[in-house]
């Protein structure tokens, strides 16, 4: 059986760390391992498999001999040492936003369109969290009905801001509840030019504003999910919009998502509700009477994506809602990331041909 | 100048106190003040003007000689005693669900359809909160170019599960920063079945299932917003739908509001924006440049409803997205119960045609 040298870069973050716990619960044959990350945190000790692992410094030599690599060290570092991994043969799944809206770089949630995996050339793209839970939701249905329309609302956890704003959030929470002031220096934008609390408030402002008065997170959900879907041409028409909320939660992204089928004449709640139970990645939670839904408390730490609620809009027949949430830093970061290494591995589209 | 007796009717929780500061900060000529409440309340002493008021315990003589009554006491109180305090002579403006949908009572947000204040036979009712909100940001542009449609998606303070919901919450908060297990007795319904914890979590459910699957608070955004609007013959057809969802916010309710106008030749974003900047009840928030949007902990306290993030959906002609934020106790509540009255005094429809 082969065996692959593995490099996780970025290794000491909030999905850095998830990517190395995902990676060992994974199917991915492991020949070895190497922890990359910025010098700040190199020589820091971590565990693999119970093995110990130091953090080395991440430099374009640093993937001598590596077949694959998770990264999630921000854009600038993807873009920067991706290319230089690939030139000496890696194949890089790349969980920042640096390639994903590169015509040569498939958009890839395996649940949607893992086929495009195949016209790889080195780098693959992990799509945005809150792209990824929302079109595993929606997949089942467009392939059934065919899909117009999507406009979805999101309720955004913190972590997907990074460990720093997670932290900040809960020394704000207490701060709230001591009855002092709270303080804000990352929020919504680290770096910024204001800052604003996020504990028990909400912040309408994930990422930069772009122009027309979207912000890059909105941008990202509208054009992520049109390139994801497009790869099936049936979908080259389907309508996106959206509005990114960061939401005072630790772990879990919720989403309202209504959305318009095609086949409105054969679509019903009770058939939706059907479909995805059988859908791959999917649990259905949706029990009034029981009072089951999807919460992010309970999304917590797996790898699905929960949907409930779906509903019909009564006066408006082929028009529907549903509640999705999923862990971010999981289905929304490392393990998406993970799955994609395990069907390159599956479809032997790691080193096989540039070696 | 003609004066007024005033009764309080719930004058203990987390409204009614908020209903004394505003009728203490209101125009309406006030003579006398009874603050009411259950037997378990009674004899606790509040102020008013800075004058002690001991509350009483409601019972139907204590409307004798009032001629309005402020409610806030829970639907069931409501409906068993405003009955007897309109028997009295006194006009009544109800913050429960007790009257909301019957025909012969009027159902106002003074911005939006003061006039059906004309047609009160003695009980005024006060919308739901996250209702009253959205209308106040929807009213300056349905008049402008009419309206086909609204898909609103809430973020909703726990204040306006009560105060014992709110305290909960904010002991689910120091709970999990402390490490432990949060505990939940109340949320999302009190006395349901089922229990879960607010903070940092989501919870899709307001108030009870219905048919189809919505929530009743859902329920009552579809159709108070129709009875609302429907004074105006022009809005007949306006469809509504909705999802509501509980967050871990003190104070402040957030909507994404969704809409489609009529007049999609003549409406633009700008135009849109500039409607809200003169629009009674509405600031403008609105500029990403500067990172100016509504932001609950900001609400708090005020009576105004923010509006900002107007944007085109550029797919979707006369489809547009605003996110409104206002203090689901003040305009959500208290302050449009008492702004009913101070306009049911000005138009001289208190105790004039009963004694």
């Amino acid at each position: 059986m082969r065996e692959y040298n593995v490099a996780i870069l970025g290794a000491t973050g909030a999905v850095g760390t998830r990517l190395i716990q995902q990676l060992e619960q994974s199917t991915i044959p492991v020949k070895s391992v190497k922890f990359l990350a910025s010098s700040r945190s190199a020589g820091k000790e971590l565990a693999f498999k119970g093995e110990p692992v130091v953090v080395e410094e991440a430099t374009p030599d640093s993937f001598e001999g590596v077949d694959l690599v998770l990264a999630s060290a921000g854009g600038a570092v993807s873009k920067r040492l991706l290319p230089e991994a690939v030139k000496r043969g890696a194949v890089c799944v790349d969980n920042t936003s640096a390639f994903r809206m590169d015509p040569e770089v498939p958009l890839v949630v395996p649940e949607v369109n893992e086929d495009a995996l195949e016209r790889h050339h080195g780098i693959i793209a992990n799509p945005n969290c809150s792209t990824i839970q929302m079109v595993v939701a929606l997949e089942p249905i467009r392939k059934a009905f065919g899909l117009k329309q999507v406009i979805v609302s999101t309720y955004q956890a913190t972590s997907g801001a990074g460990q720093q704003a997670w932290n900040e959030m809960n020394e704000q929470a207490q701060q709230h509840l001591n009855g002092e002031k709270m303080t804000s220096t990352i929020y919504p934008v680290k770096g910024g030019e204001k800052h604003y609390p996020l504990a028990f408030n909400l912040l309408p402002q994930i990422d930069v504003f772009e122009d027309g008065g979207y912000t890059h997170e909105e941008w990202k959900m509208i054009h992520e999910t049109k390139k994801i879907m497009l790869d099936d041409m049936d979908a080259k028409d389907i309508k996106v919009t959206a509005t990114c909320v960061r939401v005072p939660v630790g772990i879990g992204h919720g989403e309202t998502v209504y959305f318009e089928v095609k086949d409105e004449k054969n679509a019903s709640r009770e058939k939706i509700q059907r479909l995805l139970t059988k859908a791959p990645g999917v649990v259905l939670q949706d029990d009034p009477e029981k009072q089951l839904y999807p919460q992010p408390i309970y999304a917590e730490g797996k790898r699905d994506t929960f949907v409930g609620r779906v509903r019909a809009d009564e006066e408006n027949p082929g028009n529907y809602h549903m509640w999705v949430v999923s862990d971010n830093l999981l289905k929304g970061a490392a393990w998406n990331t993970v799955q994609i290494a395990e069907k390159l591995v599956e479809k032997r589209l790691v080193g096989e041909t540039k070696r």
